[in-house]
């Protein structure tokens, strides 16, 4: 097929999470990246579009300028990323889908749930859509989870659990370390590990499980002196239906660099995952020793084969499952360019991961009540 | 030495609990099993104390003539041990303790508060001590993990989180099954899986940590229908000193043996350990890789060399942890025969689970409010 | 039942093994110790036996007395276990036999192939029998892959792997480490890791599969400096009927403790098992993801189940399985005190592993030429 | 940097490692694929190229006329990928080197050490170079192993252990599966599991401990009725220096999907790894427990850090570690086209591999005779 013609907006030179939008882009194919507004200041800006293979020309000062001017290219971008501070995301986004250029937004949406509202608002009158990236849904296995729970492998849902810990943030905030920064203030982040990593295990639940959670009560706790925001929280979920989940997000957590499980228990089985080593998925069938599905083999799920790219034994990893997303992006746009598709990854589940942190929010300060969404 | 003379209340042919306190009695060669009331028919009582090699005349229709005539002989027995439901602990406790003779009684100590509060009254006019089989501490890397808190090898601690999962109630309870039935009857066990685990895991994070509980939220929840008892329960737990805890236990999480563990974060570093492979313990410092520390091998430490009986590599298991705790209360009893030492599995630790379970009821009936102990 | 009277020769103060075959014999009351020759210096030897509460006038000065004086005993010992060096295992075993007392001897039954020819033609004249503590058999999960491979699970047997690795004598030789010091003298010891620990893996992979090594060629080495003996060894094994086996045994391997390791490949699955991880079994039918049994759980293989002790999740290690084989020793010379009962350690099970030895040392001194066993 | 134009010569539809190479070259934006010649079947091939996106005028019926083309044109490629079967990669190869293109050459380099020989005399006077995909060696962990030895953390290497472990030929060959027909006849393959794991293995080995192989003797089985080459081998390796290897490979291991797995042991510490968990390395030093390196996280050696991505905690993958010698490729060429640098995947090392296969059959011929290199 022939490649999307991709933007980007944000992901400087030492940026995480820009590079990695960027290699998921490239590893299937499905993109070229030919536009951008990759830093604040524009001379930064300009050098790291020179090395990207950028034109000159199409290495922008701003957002708003690039929007305006590839709108008016006849070869102007299909899709925009938005791989900047959280607070950015939404008037980053308004800004292309105002000009109809479908925008991938990294996660949370927005800082807010006045700017996801808003947002949610501007992408109702855009003939683009809204992909929010909330990546470990691209992996193989989690395909798999969500497979085997419709199909009813797990019988009745009854406990859920997520729990998402790191330890980049263990120690006092370094004003010198730009992704820290940005995320200890309240303006930018919107939150601390609640909307960083929180907004990915509560989404990974959603998507698994297919479960609406109706009811929550979250403690947020700041456990290292001098930071604004949470870095530890603990949220019980009541889902519709009766099930019972609880997600447990932290970024002190020692020896945690990125360790995100979900465990989901049925009446009949049970199948628990694991992100560091996610090319497996253990499923215990009430009664009968537990299984190691692994990605590929012959035995995965087509869910799950559908999305491998590489034999068993060969392990795919965090970029492979991003690039899924990325891909999957791409055969939406392709498929269907002036309508909005009911993905996975659209801005319905985005809102709702802003509405989850803004619930969190508010639960904690009242003391862990128990409020809806 | 000259091995103590052990009587048994409970424990009767087919009982889980009565044999594993037989084999930690009999491994390190501290005791001589003499006397019994095994059952609560006498004729099953006396054949099965036969098979055991209990002479005929101590093998006793109930323990009330147990413990009067024990008491009477000159070569009576100087400890028994009780290993029946929990609602009768506290009885024959009392009666043992009235009559000057050793207690060693497995977990829950009592199944209400009010029994426990009426065991206490008893043991403080008694010569003899009360201990209670909170076996999960007699692991030796649960042994180290206590000698690093207190050595402040992790810094100050921040989070503490204990889960204790097993799946052997998944199903609607089966009659047939008394192992299961007892559990299943609110006056004779106190509580479901709060009282049947959930004590292990408080009394774990309470003696590794050596933090003491301030406040608790609970919420208990039956999933399986047509349960009396609670078979899932998540709390909360603010310790003295600000440090936050979590304990999750289930008897419905399919896969799940018997799960239990323990992970440990403080300021410069963490811990995780898991009873089903209780071997190895998980050291992480603060910007350094995680390191396996064995049980055994030259570099563990004191606290667990001391209760290691063969080398790193060959593993100990649940038993072995037992019979330490058991030679440990032997050592005690012979040390100083009148005293009430105060060993980490004494009448506090039990009177303190106790507590906690009575907590964790409150606070789950008033919509996981947050009570004292 | 009542205890069998048993005796020991060695396993004076601070010796491993001897300590191991105790508590074996205790956990589960089918023995009880009453006499013994602990160590050569008679002084030592008698104090030690007061710690462990054995009468004076039964611990012997030397291991001739004490057969002679326990056979004229009406109370005389049932059995002898032997501890000592390899090289004292054949004569010692010889004036028990000699006396009609059961033999349960350590490994490798003798130090030289000439011993055990010998120690085979006395006990065939005996009324007593000799047993030989191949340990590693006594665990569940073992004896459920020996079911499975009887059952056909696996089809035909392919490829048998065994690896000892352990890494205690990584360095020169320590004189003042006595468990080092003797295995270093070839006269005492017979042979380095290929006796030490060959043994064991050479028995386990006979003992589960059944199949009968016909021709062999290994290659012993010595790493380590002034070692008199081998401290490492790879041996390729051709079995009767084509299938291939491999055995690596290593005491110079750091990083690992006492790391047996078996896998079996057969035509229609395969089987993985880990000592240092006991309570596991790996298992995978071609076509279908692993299955990882554990002892216990509902859905262990009844060999298995016959020789567990606790449920699943509750993990039985080293000494639990030690016990096995003294319970079954027990139960063997109980049922049937004057025949010499096959039983799976017994004599020619000792005999084929010094036999092992020998063709290893062989072979090796031949350029790893093919010999026959 | 300007994308370096590639061409690729085999790799259509449905093979595996073409797919595997191009998505390798696309993941770093260091390769544009212009041309090709996908197919002996020209429609299938032309087909094909059109859905790559390559252009029609340069979508080749074969080969030879690719090379002489492509030569032709100003804009001609680079660098060529060979992912043909075994027997063609030296003919291939050697037309574009003639051409001054560079090669970048799946393993074994060729079928037979003929042409090995052939194509080393052919590159000599070429003024472009040869690399070979020896992918293993691009995994972040591996080039720490490689550090580690260099820099002597392990003091004197005693012993490598390699095993590479297949299942996917468990069963007689379907001749209907294309991957496994060609590699199931001897004159396209040129060995079995020997040259399609053996040489990944041997070259892992080489690589990170730099040892050289001075003799071998190895055993080459095929297990699988009506299977011409062989599909299980063991080699015994001693290098230059005395220490010791040994390589197990096998692709009739069931349970095994491609468990490459690297222990070196040294005299003062130990590393181990595992391609199927590829992002941890264990090191034991000598009396110390065990530490597991994990790749990014700070305190990973540089060499691992050069070549990682994304954060500690974010897997990456086969094809991360393939695009790292892709990219690595790219440089040498762009750095100094017209010289032949000594790369680690550069022609000797493709060379001694077709050396080591050859070595291995001559061995095994002579019932596992010891032989030079």
């Amino acid at each position: 097929m022939t490649p999307l013609k991709l933007g980007m907006v944000g992901g400087g030179q030492g940026a995480f999470i820009g590079g990695v939008h960027r290699m998921a882009a490239r590893l299937d194919g499905c993109y070229q990246l030919v536009a951008g507004s990759f830093a604040s200041d524009p001379l930064r800006a300009h050098a790291f579009a020179g090395e990207l293979g950028v034109d000159k020309d199409r290495s922008y000062d701003d957002y708003t300028q690039m929007a305006k001017m590839e709108s008016a290219r006849p070869d102007g971008i299909d899709v925009v990323s938005i791989v900047t501070p959280n607070h950015l995301h939404g008037p980053i986004a308004e800004a292309f889908l105002a000009e109809n250029i479908h925008v991938i937004c990294d996660k949370p949406m927005t800082a807010t749930l006045a700017q996801a509202k808003s947002l949610v608002a501007a992408a109702a009158v855009s003939k683009a859509s809204l992909f929010v990236t909330h990546n470990y849904t691209g992996y193989p296995m989690i395909r798999q989870a969500q497979q085997m729970v419709t199909e009813g492998v797990l019988g009745d849902i009854q406990i859920v659990e997520a729990n998402y810990l790191q330890d980049w943030l263990s120690k006092a905030p370094n004003p010198d370390n730009k992704q820290a920064a940005w995320r200890n203030d309240p303006y930018q982040s919107g939150g601390g590990a609640i909307g960083d990593i929180g907004t990915h295990a509560y989404n990974l639940v959603g998507f698994v499980t297919g479960l609406r959670t109706r009811t929550l009560n979250a403690t947020l706790h700041t456990h290292v002196k001098g930071r604004l925001v949470d870095d530890d929280a603990r949220i019980n979920l009541h889902f519709d239906g009766g099930a019972r989940g609880h997600i447990w997000v932290s970024q002190v957590a020692i020896g945690n660099a990125n360790n995100l499980t979900l465990a989901i228990y049925g009446t009949k089985g049970s199948i628990r995952w694991s992100q560091e080593d996610p090319n497996k998925l253990w499923y215990t069938k009430l009664g009968e020793p537990p299984v190691m599905y692994t990605r590929g083999g012959g035995f995965a799920y087509a869910a799950a084969a559908t999305v491998t790219r590489i034999p068993a034994g060969h392990p795919e990893g965090y970029l492979e499952a991003f690039a899924t997303l990325y891909k999957e992006v791409a055969q939406v746009i392709i498929a269907s360019e002036t309508t909005h598709p009911n993905t996975v990854i659209g801005i319905e589940q985005g809102f709702d991961g802003v509405r989850f942190v803004d619930a969190c929010q508010r639960s904690s300060k009242a003391g862990a009540a128990w409020v809806e969404l």
